[in-house]
């Protein structure tokens, strides 16, 4: 089982429009550091799991029929926007399994087209998609928000954004496991205040303290935090993902 | 002054994901066949005005700056979908025009970020945009929509989508001026049964007569109407737009 990043950045993405910091003058230049809204690719070998819509040029990406299902994080714009579009497509429709937020976004559930909205998933009740069996974990965010671990073959990967800190139940689940690999929202570099909605990486780096993952992924990164590592080192264990990127090979 | 059509496409666009008809199977082989979500660029010479927010690669097109103004017609997700990403750019901040629609589309107007909604526009009260005068055209949709008609010396095109048919005070308004070109909303081929929301063929070709505009454009075509195209001929002043298509050069 692979991970792949399709997407790393924040709402604001990277390069943020109009910006001439650093980070953001580095990713015109250069567009392999650009950063779009954050999203991944599940590769089972024999299927293929979307993880969150946030790219608008999903008809593009895969042709109907490739994935065998859409995991929502949660309802915010930036992981949804590219369904606005994709659902008005024909034949092959796809299930879509997310948390319970009847709002949705806009009018997505209202007028679902090809998209298969399944009812909502059950906090730490695992369930099976193909070959892959996927644990929905409590988030804290601005809205109801799961993060998932999947588990293939004693293989196991944790994704864990949009959130700030972890609830205890998700980290207590977490602990039992060893040889772990953790995808997580790490938005913001170290702040002064307690940060709201999104981890900086001293909450990230505390929860690394604390679960001692085999190795640690930042995603869900903002111009700031990409400006911050352009003079920083990551302890070891703790890696910064990039668009494209594959993780998870065994 | 000239209109720029950046995109011509309904809400599926063209092609649409896993349709193999002719239409979409011909805008697949030939990237100048596809239609983008329905927008437009007015340029006056001096004034570059962004006509409804559907394109998802805004920050791509326009430097920052570059948009004196985004007009809104409505705030279905296919006019408005790709300011859930411009808005979150920094330094200039860009005015954006609309009609009445306090829900805005998702949480745009909650979370604006650069764009600067200005209070909503009154139905047929002209307003001066730079150099060109804009007198809001109230349309038929399910949300509240605005057509536009554009003057500068002159010159005049009227901007008329989504619609199906014309209330009778904007039909009124525009039956007053000669040498008018009008851009309307043509969805769909003729239909057997009265269509909602969106025109088809025979309700356009209608307003043109009525109208007897110098030139009649047809946008916000599905694939449908695309497909009827291919084994039919238009009246005389009436064209079909194309994405990238520059119109009214004097
Ligand atoms: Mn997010
Ligand atoms: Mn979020
Ligand atoms: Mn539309
Ligand atoms: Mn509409
Ligand atoms: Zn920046
Ligand atoms: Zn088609």
């Amino acid at each position: 089982m692979k991970l792949i990043f399709l997407g790393t950045g924040d709402v604001r993405q990277v390069p943020v429009y109009g910006c001439k910091c650093d980070a953001c003058q580095a990713a015109r230049a250069d567009a392999r550091l650009r950063r779009r809204p954050c999203s991944a690719l599940l590769d089972t070998g024999r299927h293929r799991i979307l993880i969150d819509g946030g790219l608008t040029d999903l008809a593009e990406r895969f042709a109907p029929g490739d994935l065998a299902a859409i995991l929502l994080t949660h309802y915010h714009v930036d992981h949804v926007q590219g369904l606005f579009h994709l659902r008005w497509g024909v034949n092959d429709s796809i299930p879509v399994y997310g948390p319970d937020d009847h709002n949705g976004c806009a009018d997505l559930l209202k007028h679902p087209g090809i998209l298969d909205f399944r009812p909502p998933l059950t906090p730490l009740m695992p369930f099976t998609l193909g070959d892959v069996e996927i644990t929905p974990l409590p988030l804290q965010h601005s809205k109801p928000t799961f993060g998932y671990l999947f588990e293939l073959k004693g293989q196991r990967i944790a994704y864990l954004t949009d959130t700030v800190g972890l609830p205890e139940n998700t980290e207590a689940f977490l602990a039992q496991f060893d040889e772990l690999e953790i995808v997580i929202d790490c938005s913001q570099p170290p702040q002064t205040q307690p940060p709201r909605n999104h981890n900086d990486l001293n909450l990230v780096l505390a929860i690394h303290q604390r679960l001692q993952p085999k190795q640690t992924w930042l995603t869900h990164l903002s111009h700031d935090m990409d400006a911050w590592l352009m003079t920083h080192k990551l302890p070891t264990g703790v890696r910064v993902a990039r668009d494209g990127l594959v993780m998870g090979c065994p």
